[in-house]
């Protein structure tokens, strides 16, 4: 249990932040990280940036700044990563869970970038040939765990196959209390078997034989939202395409309703009104993609978030109170033991 | 111009109807074509259904109702309506088209079986490899013509720039007054050059070098909805995932809309409530997928619809009106001219 202001300390959790990562970089996450450091005082937070860009004396005590020359861009190929970004902030922040100087870390920076130079610095667990970007998604009835969201392309069946175990391991590792096999679904364009591509039908085929979880067959992009699998499995491109059109429709309708609460925050002075207003606004607020940000990446050896690039600092703050409450939930098991039963 | 009731008449429009398609069949689809055909009385619908299932005694005077025995279900494997689908609903809709007995046909039908008996009755454009679904999408700046959405999967980089072609040809076809070349756009995760994969690359690399339009790069998925396009290109796997996921979290958020416009439907009596749930209840059908639905296969000798196949009858009626207005406003060029050009 991690405390909010004045509630009872367990245990002390030490993040380690990128600062520099994202496409607005120290500008949204510098502010993200003191709020929540505000908010968790019993957070340690270890922050890699540039001074020069960084509100470096207005940090409370809880953050540790850690001054670096360097940073990944978001232009940056992996290569070039792997060649001159091992002094990068992100590479530092991923070198303090190496260390064991932080228990997570997290980052909104280039996520080719960040797979590559997270598979040198933590390596990868053996028995998982490439990562996954694993993200909790909200649904109809409760939550489905999907990856991958954009860390491996081209996956082969056997890669779909890990991602499944990833994605169960995972799942295990935030649900202690279950009481069924958790049901895993490939994402596919039809629900007939014939459907598809070849490796999307291997890797079913293979689900299908698996005592760990119950495979329930395939899910249509269309069926994500409606909460009837608790572990989607796509490629990551696949995933990402699907994740990001879903954020890009489901900005373009809030638009909409914020227009038509612009429209009558003015005339709206009865109680009843108000009462109307503050229900949309609320429905607004729980639909808004920013409340839903951070993905975690699996198949390395520690705890890694990636923020969405492109960051607000509310989604940032959202990411990283979603990594503090997915901590304070989880069992006592590790990642690694659950990966074995998976 | 096609006249809805009482308007002046100019042209004559021959619809094919394969009434049996999609998960419900005559159920939404025959109730669907009797509103339009009343609607529209100058059009004419040759509608192709098994006269048990469909309501063949209410139906007006400008529908003609042709029974078949056979129809292609949904799970139907493509080769096997190409064996066995020949007399099918589909497949009769398709060959009115073909023999000049209908201007276009339309079928919620199952997507593969419809690709397959398309390509053989109607036959391909010379230069187009293979077909492919276009779908207007509504955007916060005007509409995006988005493809494939379906019907070829592993696309090479050629039939990528295929599609951009068809693609232009139908913006063509449909906005006779432009002003500039139209903008392409592939889909992508990413924006910088190299991100995705070498076919996509690829496609970049030739469609930069078109004089003909407008390449623009790549776009995201959450941009597809700010209309930075006047055509979106895709593979037909990674174009299906991302409408249906577009699709699947505009439902989840209505449904919380809906919800909210229950709760108060009750209540909103003073004259301000109405409006305030009159526009809410606009916006909420502005947005509803169901109002975009239908999508045009191309690269075939014919016009093709196709409706989505968990259609409603709603949705099933916005397609056959999309039809209709499409080939109301439509430039006089004939697609195959405008595909020369392209």
């Amino acid at each position: 249990m991690i405390a909010k202001n004045n509630e009872k300390i367990v245990s002390t959790l030490r993040i380690a932040v990128d600062a520099m990562g994202g496409d607005f970089g120290p500008k949204t996450t510098i502010p993200a990280v003191i709020k929540q450091a505000l908010d968790y005082p019993d957070v340690k937070y270890i922050v890699y940036g540039h001074r020069e860009h960084c509100q470096v004396d207005t940090m409370p005590a809880n953050i540790v700044f850690d001054h670096v020359d360097h940073h990944i861009t978001m232009n940056d190929v992996p290569t070039h990563a792997l060649r001159y970004g091992r002094t990068s902030s992100m590479a530092m922040a991923l070198r303090a869970v190496k260390e064991g100087r932080a228990d997570a870390c997290i980052t909104a920076g280039n996520t080719g970038a960040l797979v590559a130079l997270a598979r040198h610095i933590l390596g990868m667990y053996s028995s998982i040939d490439k990562p996954a970007l694993c993200k909790i998604m909200p649904t109809r009835l409760g939550r489905s765990y999907m990856l991958d969201l954009g860390a491996t392309i081209n996956c082969s069946a056997e890669q779909l196959i890990q991602f499944a175990r990833l994605g169960l391991a995972l799942y295990l590792r935030d649900n202690t209390n279950i009481k069924k096999l958790p049901s895993v679904r490939l994402l596919n364009i039809g629900s007939e078997h014939f459907k598809g591509m070849d490796v999307i039908r291997h890797a079913a085929d293979a689900l299908q034989k698996m005592n760990s979880l119950d495979y329930q067959g395939y899910i249509e992009g269309d069926e994500i939202y409606r909460g009837i699998a608790d572990i989607i499995v796509c490629d990551g491109f696949v995933g990402n395409i699907a994740l990001k059109s879903s954020e890009g429709a489901a900005r373009f309708m809030l638009e909409g309703i914020q227009a038509a609460l612009n429209t009558y925050a003015d005339i709206g002075n009865n109680d009843q009104d108000q009462y109307i207003l503050k229900a949309l606004t609320q429905w607004h607020d729980q639909c808004d993609p920013a409340r839903y940000n951070g993905a975690q990446l699996l198949g390395v050896k520690g705890l890694v978030i990636k923020s969405h690039g492109g960051v607000s600092q509310h989604a940032f703050s959202q990411s990283l109170l979603m990594l503090i409450e997915q901590i304070q939930n989880q069992s006592n098991a590790s990642f690694d033991e659950l990966l074995s039963i998976a």
